[in-house]
């Protein structure tokens, strides 16, 4: 079994709902510069990236000085982990395993902040505790994958000033943010506290995980410079770049697609909870369920795939998460699942 | 002035001779492969790029365990050095700015071997004089960039068990190898020397540098495991993953492609001696002058864009890296060059 969702590479699989990408798809006008990119494929992509960076500082509002972009969130975890070195690195669980990934290359050493079952899988103000003085980094995700759940905006403010205190960099991943809202997320907080660290990425909201494009959003310029120098030269391929444009100017799309996933969302849970399965509060475009019936095994033999998420650590046997696809395809997951 | 060719962004440019991709431009097959790739941009890329690594072991016809691919060589230079952790590199000058940009990202002392002028910018045995046991990492080039010229074969080979000897890995960057000809290509050296890292990229010879996919050939596991690491997740696009594929067939394109530069360098050198620059001896698809005359700054107020070579290490005032492009490019610079 893979550490992440999403191999319909060595799988037979028809539909997949084990990774998250917006089910209204790739919009025509990303597509289209995308097709477009290839004319210009012959030139090396913009090394400063410079009508991409006036797009998204347009875009998110903040200055294009505050911004960095990676091939994904993926290779900004990476750089952020080479730039800044931790030694001590906090990770709750469970998380998206990424950033253990990236703190592995740089031998950090790594605390669990556990977050509980009977808590919903939050982060809760008792996380302070492990904030010590030796800690250097710390991971967080907004909302949080697998479950789904945003922070806590007042205690993560809070958060952030003990951080501030004690030296600690934190880094907020908001891969999911546009599935909640941009009103949840932490950018604001970015103009008040050089030591955040926002990474974001268009893969998910606008279905283009093939493409790999993220961006970091910080206020420090010694970060910027520690993290700039651990990226490769031409790191955002001219697809990326083309895309991108056009990605930070869907406004409309986003709004569509929160209000689509919402609903959708809602109507799942129902049926979930309907047959039997337990639910966590999720806000984003996946919801995981416990279930102590084989649905992973059960489900891949009729070509759906979801995410077993046994590997996640701080989870374990009977957790998975299910994306939210369109209804058609939910239909189809909710009739195999009460079948078996 | 920038560090690298080709910023056709910040500058007004009509031809562009910074740059040395393949004047063939890019074939109709892999542009039909890049459009195609749009389509599946929605599902993350494969994590194990097994088609691809498939398709390049057949090409090269080493092993697919030899192979590791990376978004353009310039992330594989990083990947090596954030895996090696070389203390100590030797770099030859004038070279690629890359290799230094990379063992800075590691805080790596620097030795620059410096090939001389009189020598034709040549490495010659007396670099085992700086490889000593304290050196980690040696980086070479294969054809050398900015000059054009080979690694003697011979000498290379003696090298490469003194570094052996030393400790001492050998990472010789063959980005433009096809333009010369495989038989030139330390490739089968990789089957004895397991501290030997051969990178190569698809980037020049089919003219992507837009797209980033570049590939390491290397025997040890060990070696794999470090890099390995040190790459971000999902590192290559479903753009280079299904380009590469088909790249990697494209044997008839490549012999013609060296036909064609063999013809039309030897043309260019021929005009340029007879207009009075020093030329130095090339294989690859550039050359290297020297002028006392402006060229650069000339050039560009007609909307020609050549490479200022004053900025590389080793080099100063005066060289200037001229691309082979198309007959008709090329007169068009030869005659702009007479009229100065």
């Amino acid at each position: 079994m893979s550490i992440h969702g999403g191999d319909v590479y060595r799988n037979h699989v028809d539909i997949d709902f084990s990774i998250n990408v917006n089910p209204l798809g790739t919009p025509e006008c990303v597509k289209e510069a995308l097709h477009r990119a290839v004319e210009i494929c012959g030139k090396y992509p913009d090394m400063e990236a410079e009508r991409l960076g006036e797009a998204v500082s347009t875009f998110l509002g903040v200055p294009k000085e505050y911004l960095l972009f990676g091939n994904g969130a993926s290779e900004l975890f990476m750089a952020i982990v080479h730039g800044i070195k931790p030694k001590k690195v906090v990770i709750p669980v469970p998380s998206f395993y990424g950033y253990e990934y990236a703190a592995k290359a740089v031998d950090s050493e790594m605390i669990y902040y556990e977050m509980n079952q009977e808590n919903n899988f939050c982060v809760t103000e008792d996380m302070n505790r492990i904030l010590t003085e030796d800690v250097d980094l710390l991971f967080l995700a907004n909302p949080n994958n697998p479950i789904g759940n945003l922070l806590d905006k007042e205690m993560i403010k809070k958060l952030l000033l003990h951080c501030r205190d004690k030296g600690i960099y934190v880094v907020v991943d908001e891969c999911f943010i546009e599935f909640c809202g941009n009103q949840f997320s932490l950018l604001s907080e970015t103009r008040k506290s050089e030591h955040l660290i926002l990474v974001r990425a268009f893969t998910k909201i606008f279905s283009i995980p093939g493409v790999r494009l993220g961006y970091l959003v910080c206020k420090s310029k010694a970060v910027h410079t520690k993290i700039a120098g651990q990226l490769p030269e031409w790191n955002i391929s001219c697809f990326a770049q083309e895309a991108g444009c056009i990605c930070a100017k869907q406004a409309e799309f986003t709004l569509k697609t929160k209000n689509y996933i919402e609903n959708e969302r809602q109507f799942m849970e129902k049926r979930l909870i309907q047959l039997e399965l337990r639910t966590f509060p999720s806000v984003s475009n996946f919801i995981t369920v416990y279930s102590d019936k084989p649905l992973y095994d059960k489900l891949l033999k009729r070509g759906i795939l979801i995410r077993d998420c046994s590997n996640f650590r701080g989870l374990g046997k009977g957790f998975y998460r299910i994306a939210v696809k369109s209804r058609e395809e939910n239909e189809i997951l909710l009739k195999a699942i009460e079948s078996l």
